[in-house]
């Protein structure tokens, strides 16, 4: 029998033609894209079909935590799918045991179990639904300038243009506030204590004013990801779980972009020292080398379903070739320390180095980060603070980020960019060479976007 | 360094207790469940920690269409992931360039391209965005009786209890009807062409009452699954694509269960030569080896999406190892004949055998399906067709159903059972021989079903 993969094409020109005419893309009008075919990918690095290899600065869609190919989670792969590829999810599984066990004990002490899913979109679904029953209330709190995932239940959520499409379609009972933005108050705080209590305060009005009665959950996350890598300022997540231990509302930490090593702890509450009731994860726990995603269920809230039947589920539920993957990913993660090493590219290259970049050039109005996970926010003015292309800015009034993307790429850096920011957001492995050479190319790019600031 | 698999747990004991501890379940009260642990699988069987070895006939989740483990998709999987597990979206990757191609070519010259996503209802929450962007209107109409996932978006579809317990927050404007099913009429037809033409007229007052041009689709299972292997009576599908092309309403086929192989055909639609605007699939397109599912879009719906941006995606959309697997499903089905043995097994093997079931055990009210997807529906007497178990028994009332499942498990047959019928759902690999065996299992533990008849 000839090998069943015989027919995958080989040659640029057919994946990229095969793709052109047959590959519904995300996010796309599909007569107005070109996607770049990638040949190979190893470690912090991708190439494409003419041998170009680019640095990747933006982990895919930040989930690549533990880069390319990595050979041991690999060979992990290719071990256990000998096994036992896949189970449906009313059995029992080692590896499905095994991961729900790791995950929970990462995720602390007051934690139980897992309700695996295919990923983070799913993984919100069910945290909402989870949050309604044990509450028995019907709203959700959501901020803007968020993303939860594309899904029916979960897009409402998303305070972000990326709703905008499918409303009114969204299920009822989501309500939008404010979070902290120093650099952008809602609030027109001047420091970022000042901020901590404005943003606590705004909330805690609108609790009132909705009802904390009718309040299910508060979801969030704990560093919000795509909208802006905004960082909490002091305080302000131990204020949101004290509003909700107030009023018996449950905190909810999305956590699929900013868990599993991207701020540099396996959680990025535990940053801050915060215990929500629910965390949702996708991405870094296997860093999507086989979908996988979950909900990690407090003792308080799994206890409501001890009796109670919980409705959902879904046929991939706690894949145990996702599963394998995922014990693989975090036991590669302790072995080689890559949380560590996360925590030090934070600290001693990737902040000191953007700060340098930053008095530098006349575009970037802030950086701000920690871990692998950092935003250089662009403007046309330090001082107005008027970012460098409008918010949602697509066509032509996104061509000074547009430039500014082709620069990195052109000098061999894939960046993350998103409105008027570029996110620094390599693999978590990425070694302080690779980040230092990506930061020289960011450095020389910025020229681009530099070019576009007020005279 | 350590193998990072080595922490998955060896004994059954731990498999049992970790997932008891952790691992919380899908459509469960979890302190109620002891779900079995599975070591190992093969073919069409799988296997206990206690070596008890299982005929599957719900080949899991009615997903393992090409068996456990088969070998070829297994190198296949370990080669793939050996070059690349992982990409995002954006890209073009080579795998995801050729399942889209073959995926399009199978479900036939009127569509184009498929949109990626990692499993069914994801499929289905985006079938349905693109059906209401494409005519802008408002309404969905699903069939009672049906099953379309457990999103927020989709489980509203839904038209089964599985619904319930997250009302009322599914999407707006959704509509169910009530599709044909012979044995239990809702229109009181005496005959399987009255049913249709019932059926049909039923569908045209409510899409009359509803407003034609407020709904933007219809979309049903063309072999209802879950809720009773509902074979469609002649000129029902073809009745329901005219109904679609008199009044500008789009046809989504959900073909997550009847798809690749299940009906003997690619797509169950095939059986009855309609074409739908929108095919959903998961589950058979790789046997869930690694989680993947999609929407195969029509020429005339892509065409809306050109130039106007799709709202939606995923992170882990076309995923390039579950892309390749599909790949290489596809191309074993095709090599091995794997669609010419699910349509053998059921016209010369499934089908004649279980009518003789039928003739013989007084539990038997009816037979029916096609390929390799059957239902026996059980009744406490054939003469009133009362069902042997009430709709959604649970606990005390389901006891008939759970004595024949246990009766089914005694003998090394793992049934699927479903309100008062049990599923004929084997892989389509399975051989003759085993079918069988299988068929041997079930009319023996018929016996129980019998005994909980009337007199």
């Amino acid at each position: 029998m000839s090998n069943p993969l015989a027919g995958i094409p080989t040659q640029e020109s057919e994946v990229r033609s095969l793709d052109r005419a047959h590959v519904f893309h995300s996010w796309s009008a599909q007569a107005k894209i070109d996607p770049l075919p990638i040949a190979s990918a190893q470690g912090s690095y991708f190439t494409d079909y003419e041998g170009n290899r680019y640095l990747d600065f933006s982990s895919q869609l930040v989930n690549v935590n533990i880069g390319y190919q990595h050979p041991r989670l690999i060979a992990a792969i290719q071990e256990y799918v000998a096994k036992l590829a896949t189970i449906q999810p009313a059995f029992a599984n080692d590896a499905r045991s095994e991961a729900a066990r790791l995950i929970t004990e990462l995720a602390g002490p007051s934690f139980r179990s897992v309700f695996f899913t295919n990923g983070g979109a799913e993984a919100n679904e069910n945290a909402i639904r989870m949050a309604r029953l044990h509450t028995g209330r019907p709203k959700v709190l959501a901020a803007y300038r968020s993303y939860h995932g594309a899904t029916h239940g979960v897009i409402g959520l998303t305070g972000d243009p990326r709703r905008w499409g499918t409303e009114p379609f969204t299920v009822p009972g989501i309500v939008h506030f404010w979070g902290p933005y120093p650099y952008r108050s809602a609030f027109y705080s001047q420091t970022p204590e000042q901020e901590t209590e404005r943003a606590l305060q705004h909330l805690r009005d609108t609790i009132m004013v909705e009802g904390a009665g009718t309040i299910a959950a508060i979801i969030l996350e704990p560093v919000v990801g795509t909208n802006g890598v905004l960082v909490p300022p002091p305080g302000y997540l131990a204020g949101v779980r004290q509003l909700c231990d107030e009023h018996g509302i449950l905190l909810i930490a999305d956590e699929v972009m900013a868990g599993f090593g991207r701020c540099g702890e396996w959680f990025a509450v535990h940053h801050w020292d915060v215990v929500p009731d629910l965390i949702t994860f996708a991405k870094g726990v296997n860093s999507g080398y086989v979908p996988l995603g979950g909900v990690i269920v407090s003792d308080v809230v799994a206890s409501t379903f001890d009796d109670r039947v919980y409705p959902g589920g879904l046929t991939y539920q706690g894949h145990p070739l996702a599963c394998a993957s995922a014990v693989a990913s975090i036991e590669i993660f302790k072995d080689e320390k890559i949380l560590e090493n996360a925590r030090f590219l934070g600290t001693d290259v990737i902040g000191p180095e953007l700060e340098k970049i930053a008095d530098k050039h006349p575009s970037v109005g802030e950086v701000r980060g920690l871990g692998v996970f950092w935003a250089v926010e662009l403007v046309k003015d330090k001082t107005t603070r008027e970012p460098l292309v409008p918010y949602n800015a697509s066509g032509a009034a996104a061509t000074p980020m547009n430039d500014f993307a082709a620069a990195c790429k052109a000098r061999g850096m894939w960046p993350m960019t998103h409105f008027n920011r570029t996110h620094v957001v390599p693999p978590c492995t990425t070694t302080e060479a690779e980040v230092r050479e990506g930061l020289a190319i960011l450095d020389e790019a910025l020229d681009v976007a530099d070019s576009f600031c007020d005279a």
